[in-house]
């Protein structure tokens, strides 16, 4: 038994598909993003602007969340010291649980250090509490949800991409007094399309199934208050468990789910990945504090998001580019091939200052790689105007197809 | 299936078994750290000293560290924006990584957003990067490394707590062809004591196992440069992956490993719990590369709090109170009942301004319900002997008996 032979061929089959990644060194300009430095070797940081940040809103720049953070790591300092229920328990913990809880119109919430580990250990831990139940997932569900489902060990069904004969095919072949829990996403980041929440409703009614929406690539992006596609599309009274990310469009980290109260306090007392991990730092707890509560009454960062990924979306379609069918924020060309797409980005970079990483198998499957652009309110048009040049300017070099319009 | 009675039934449970958690809301008081203010629903916040958080060294509240997370809040803004491969991969990220591989002489790290996920991630992606492998695990290791066996699919083997012995007679028991990993931790947090770390690592040596050793209760502090039990006992090059935490004695938050080369490289590359999630915070990676470098070249604050850990000890023993066979920084004092514990909590907090948590099933097994102090370098002789009468007072007045010496 060589270990080390067993690691570096492990290593080699990823070169070997062309997916061994990368990671681009960077550092924002706070106050002038998307700009940034770009460390890579050569003299000094190089000044790029990012397209494919989660950041969407620009909320981790904002001043009224840097002034929040700033303010918290005077007044209580760096880390939570301890556990939520061992000395890590803050004001400022509860204060921002109350204030997810009443985004979703919810009876409570509960903070975790991560989505992915909310995801995997609200899953993991209602499967666990709930005998015998079946747990139907969508096939593009994210990761940490399939890590959650498999980890709670409830049998699963895997349903066709927001396929709802399907789902209900699944759910009317099981035993009616089955527990049962649809576990789904709202906007599937990687394609940027939607979900249709109130018919899965309609499904978990008329089949008695809990559902569970992650929604951490539409908090703080979609409805009248930022609580993501069920405050849009006014389903989140019908949602049991909404999930979200603090980290995306609320511009800081940490993962938190909203559900009525039995369900919050069931998982705060027997889920592992709650239980026995030091709490978020309230320096962040405080910044999204005030994040959440300003994209709670301003539209502003939204409109303008909505804007530019419309105007990119339209710009890539004017000039043949291979933009995907998204009906969202998010703004993916579709290239098909790792090689390829890494072979893009390495140009757009090195070339263009443009930096959009290459979205490769495990994130997404073999074949569909892609590039997955991410304009926010502070990309302008110029910029995007640039960046449909030179993507142009590749696929000629590179002697890949335009799709013009007719 | 009426969900919620399953749920409400789940949370009776709790209450029947006397460990039901509440968790107590506080803030610290930078500056002035033990001390904090508790608000529990009287009039206004009331003032506390903490006894029981993980902050071992008061690091979180250290100037170079709150002036480095400063510093990088207003360089680049709140939260990284992205997971380490798309776009959430900062220069500070980096060089943290290098401070911790050299932390602990090895060739890389690789940080996590909790040392909880940098165990599960670790562990679960190891065990199924090696076929066939078994895994040996101290039974009173960490539930993080728990989920990380139980996810990766492999055999377990649960050795009795530090018995070498046993650990060579499950050792000598299989196949010696087949890949073996044995998990361990340095110091058990709630016992305090230490694992004899060179024996292990002979007996891997002699049945050709990986060693993965769980330093987060150690690092920062033990060792001349604060690289934990490995550091002190020169016994870092014989364990194949260090585990560590950044939320513990470097006062922040976030988890990582460190190792050779390839083994990092494995993980960064295969495993979900690192690949799918939005990377640390650059401005808590700001703050714990103040506090590793601070700590590496500065004893005073380890030595202050094994000075504080010592008196503590001395003062419940003198006072005949059943202090546990503890020999590191931890001090835990012996209840045996759920209710009991929760009860001496509740006067010491709100009669004596004392918050330290019981702690129950399941961090603890049932029936050794505890309460564990953490005397930190700030923590001063008059508030131990304060602690030591309250202590004793409240003892006298449960009619539990005192063990006086003879």
């Amino acid at each position: 038994m060589n270990y080390n032979d067993i690691f570096a061929r492990a290593i080699d089959r990823l070169h070997e598909e062309g997916r061994y990644r990368v990671f681009i060194d960077i550092l924002r300009n706070k106050g002038s993003y998307p700009n940034a430095r770009c460390f890579a070797g050569h003299n000094g940081p190089k000044p790029i602007t990012v397209w494919c940040s989660n950041d969407y809103l620009s909320m981790g720049q904002h001043p009224k969340v840097v002034a929040a953070m700033e303010e918290a790591l005077h007044d209580v300092g760096a880390g939570a010291g301890g556990t939520r229920n061992i000395a890590g328990n803050t004001h400022y913990h509860i204060d921002l649980e109350a204030e997810l809880a009443d985004l979703h119109g919810k009876e409570g919430a509960l903070l975790f250090t991560s989505g992915y580990i909310s995801n995997e250990a609200t899953l993991g831990t209602l499967g666990k509490l709930l005998p015998g139940c079946i747990i139907y997932s969508d096939e593009l569900n994210h990761a940490s949800m399939i890590a959650g489902i498999r980890n709670s060990g409830c049998e699963k069904r895997v349903w066709r991409h927001n396929d709802l004969a399907h789902l209900e095919e699944l759910l009317a072949a099981d035993d009616p007094q089955a527990a049962k829990l649809i576990a789904f996403e709202s906007v599937y980041s990687m394609d940027g399309d939607v979900s249709p929440i109130h018919a899965v409703c309609d499904l978990a009614e008329k089949y008695n199934a809990l559902t569970y929406c992650d929604e951490v690539h539409a908090v703080g992006m979609y409805g009248p208050r930022g609580g993501g596609i069920t405050d849009r599309d006014e389903a989140a009274h019908r949602v049991d468990i909404i999930e979200g990310t603090l980290g995306k469009a609320f511009g800081v980290m940490g993962g938190y789910i909203a559900a009525d109260k039995n369900i919050i306090d069931v998982i705060r007392s027997y889920a592992p990945g709650f239980i026995f991990t030091t709490s978020l730092s309230p320096v962040l707890v405080a910044g999204v504090l005030a994040s959440v509560r300003h994209l709670k009454s301003s539209s502003v960062e939204r409109e303008a998001q909505q804007a530019a990924a419309a105007y990119l979306k339209q710009s890539f379609r004017d000039a043949g580019l291979p933009v995907m069918d998204s009906t969202t924020h998010i703004v993916p060309l579709m290239i098909g091939d790792p090689v390829r797409a890494k072979k893009i980005s390495d140009i757009l970079l090195a070339e263009y200052g443009v930096y959009v990483q290459p979205i490769n198998f495990p994130t997404v499957p073999r074949g569909t790689e892609r590039l997955r652009f991410t304009p926010g309110p502070t990309h302008d048009e110029r910029m995007m105007r640039e960046l449909t040049e030179a993507l142009v300017e590749i696929w000629d070099r590179l002697e890949l197809e335009l799709r013009k319009a007719a």
